[in-house]
């Protein structure tokens, strides 16, 4: 897949050019290393019939199933059928509606999300089927991208997929964490919180492409390889906790309860010697690819963080507070640098009526008031799946002129990020990033260029 | 003047207690420093009848005048006795109502603040007086600090006290930014925005303690003894912008027009050869000093801005996730390590009923979020004033535990956060830091110490 910046001659027309022209090359790099294609595709070989995933060996002894589920399944199943061709028996993915395609030996599934349906259930069952045929002496290559929970859904015996559905509904809306949510959800599913890594008789990869900030392992697709430590007491007293106990479905209380009488299958609590985890594209990754560029190009280079979150026009403002310092006294980090930093911020809507933007474009935008007059400074901010918040836009890419710029438009930017309105601002300094739809979702990240 | 941290028994008495203790001892360390009679101290020195200012000579030749403003005026000028003795020949202070106590030679006024009245139109016009007998050869000492806008003040001729004071408070309820407001209240004064500068004859020697982030020398005070680049119809264009043209004083309508026909004086537009300003406190300088202390101890340590800005709770967020990656992947700094970061977070109160707290308690509180359970952390967020917000807290103590210890009292963290009753929080937690008043005011400053 190729991802490139649509209007790159309009974003290079002026202000801090060189500043800017790294941060887009940056920003695209690590984007493309966390396409899920290109993600296999870097972590996977074959080797003198050794199955190699990132530099760690496995021997084929047997044979080799592949099993795949999220919104990235087909990209990561195509680019597994182009490396292992011959070596796959058999294998299935279930992806969603409008993201599937044709591949040579893997069955491909489409179906519902975030809401599953009937071919969501149809498909985890053959699935299930399908971990079962691995034996002690084969390998079953598991692909996991986002989405991942909702495409594989298998509720225990005896609840039906709608009472399955209801209680996710409640769940929802009754104002539960998403942790706890998650909780109730293993506890009702006959795969997710490691189940599916418990069916497995032969040696199982698991190929993860994160799109959760901090790549907790348990909570991308409810984490059906590895283990978990909750409990069905704890299902028990979320719903309770926050009133749901009531009303969700007859056949889920009675499973939870049955589970706490020890009656039902817990959730894995151990690791298991046959069961390897890797994650092969995640926010870390594409920070890490964009700081490796950033050394090749002869640029100090500073990996900020991984996990950044909060509202965006004030982390903006934090991050900004480091450019200045670095600008104006050479410290923490010395010029000329590349600042990263990856994770996924927020904008709380707080009035009626709003502008257009994303979380990404408000940060670009807020930031603009702390670089200006920093020349040759540029901040880019990315969605790396091309898209931020509801608008064409993946992101802003802004510098020590921008600010200056809006004023002289009649721009006042303080209002603009008060009513949401960061797209139109970004707009009128030709300050958007077009990439389009990138078929990745590792994130966000914001590169700040100081030279 | 003592500072020390009063109920440190308490907050050393769980946790991570190691990082909590080294988190206080730089945190008391650094606003030591900007303590106005110990920054006046350390900056201030007679050497063979030369005047030695944070290493730069000046000989005496002829006489030392001493003119202070501001809150922290009495304890600089106290320190500048003890150091100058009888080199003074006059000298005279104005500070808030309180603020004062008996000095040798320099007189002490105490006056209006936040809004001035007679007492300070009186100290101004005594200062005014000192100022202009300061000759060629001699030297005037000038005490700056926070405050010192409403204390020394002294509308142009023709301007009474009462309009200069319905003018501001015309411009404070317009919405006009503090940088717009002192445009104004520079044209219509005759010291601020150089203008003091520009009736010394002698050597001018400013000493100054900032209370703004950023310290711009311009705003501090409304910088009497530094250059101004606004001009009189830039004063125009507020008051016009802001719709109060029509509702200023009669007086100040006919100052600001005779001022752009050229018939006024204008601030000070150039440096002028005898006028030397430093910064002697300052947020930076608090910083700094926890830095050395914290190599002393021998921790890495790295200022990472000193200009902080943003919604208290999400700039933690930012914080809490480079320290996060700092723990748990090593970079971009490496352990053991003391990380600061000086500025001045806020509070934006959305609703109707709010509990207590300030800024640094928010920080504070949530930041604990981020670095639950990274062990061997703690967090110290602190107003240098030893006052955060209306609470008698000078601020937070958090450490690995602490989020933990919370969610087992009950208490909901978010929700906390929501209804802006940080100190409740804290207090629960025995995570509270009390210093009572410091006397000095130079921002706030967050400390990490990971260990």
């Amino acid at each position: 897949m190729v991802v490139r910046v649509l209007n790159e001659d309009e974003l290079l027309s002026y202000g801090d050019i060189k500043a800017k022209k790294i941060a887009l090359e940056l920003a695209i790099e690590a984007i493309k290393s966390s396409n899920p294609y290109n993600a296999v595709k870097n972590s996977l070989r074959i080797i003198d019939r050794k199955l190699v995933v990132k530099g760690k060996e496995f021997s084929i002894k047997g044979r080799i199933y592949v099993l795949g589920f999220g919104k990235a399944a087909y990209s990561m199943a195509r680019a597994v059928e182009e490396v292992l061709g011959e070596f796959i028996a058999d294998g299935i993915i279930i992806t969603k509606y409008g993201y599937g395609g044709r591949l040579k030996k893997i069955k491909v599934i489409e179906a519902g999300h975030p809401i599953p349906d009937t071919n969501s259930f149809k498909g985890a069952l053959m699935g299930l089927e399908l971990a079962k045929k691995v034996s002690e002496k084969d390998i079953l290559l598991v692909l996991i991208s986002g989405g991942g929970s909702a495409l594989f859904t298998l509720p225990e015996e005896g609840i039906s997929l709608e009472d399955k559905i209801l209680t996710n509904k409640l769940l929802v809306e009754s104002g539960a964490r998403i942790h706890e949510i998650n909780i109730v959800r293993k506890h009702i599913s006959r795969v997710k919180g490691g189940k599916l890594a418990k069916i497995v008789k032969g040696t199982l990869i698991s190929l993860i492409l994160s799109d959760v900030v901090g790549d907790p392992l348990d909570v991308i697709a409810s984490g059906p390889t590895v283990k978990d430590s909750s409990t069905f007491y704890d299902a028990y007293r979320v719903l309770k906790n926050y009133r749901i106990w009531d009303k969700v479905p007859e056949s889920i209380r009675r499973h939870i309860l049955s589970g706490i009488r020890g009656e039902r299958e817990e959730t894995l609590k151990e690791e298991l010697p046959n069961v390897y985890n890797f994650i092969i594209g995640s926010n870390a990754i594409a920070c890490e690819t964009a700081y490796k560029k950033a050394l090749e190009k002869k640029l100090n280079a500073y990996i900020l963080t991984t996990t950044l979150e909060g509202e965006a026009k004030d982390v903006a403002l934090a991050l900004g507070s480091i450019i200045e310092e670095i600008h104006k006294r050479n410290r923490p980090f010395k010029k000329p640098l590349a600042l990263i930093a990856g994770g996924e911020t927020t904008v709380t809507l707080t009035r009626e009526e709003y502008g257009v933007g994303g979380p990404n474009q408000e940060l670009a935008l807020s930031i603009s008031r702390k670089i200006r007059g920093l020349r040759n400074t540029a901040v880019i901010a990315i969605d790396t799946d091309g898209t931020d918040g509801p608008t064409d836009a993946a992101g802003g890419l802004v510098d020590s002129y921008t600010y200056d710029l809006l004023v002289e438009k009649g721009i006042d930017i303080d209002e603009f990020l008060l009513n949401h309105n960061s797209y139109q601002a970004l707009k009128n300094a030709k300050a958007l990033v077009y990439t389009g739809p990138t078929r990745t979702n590792v994130n966000s990240i914001v590169i700040a260029i100081v030279l």
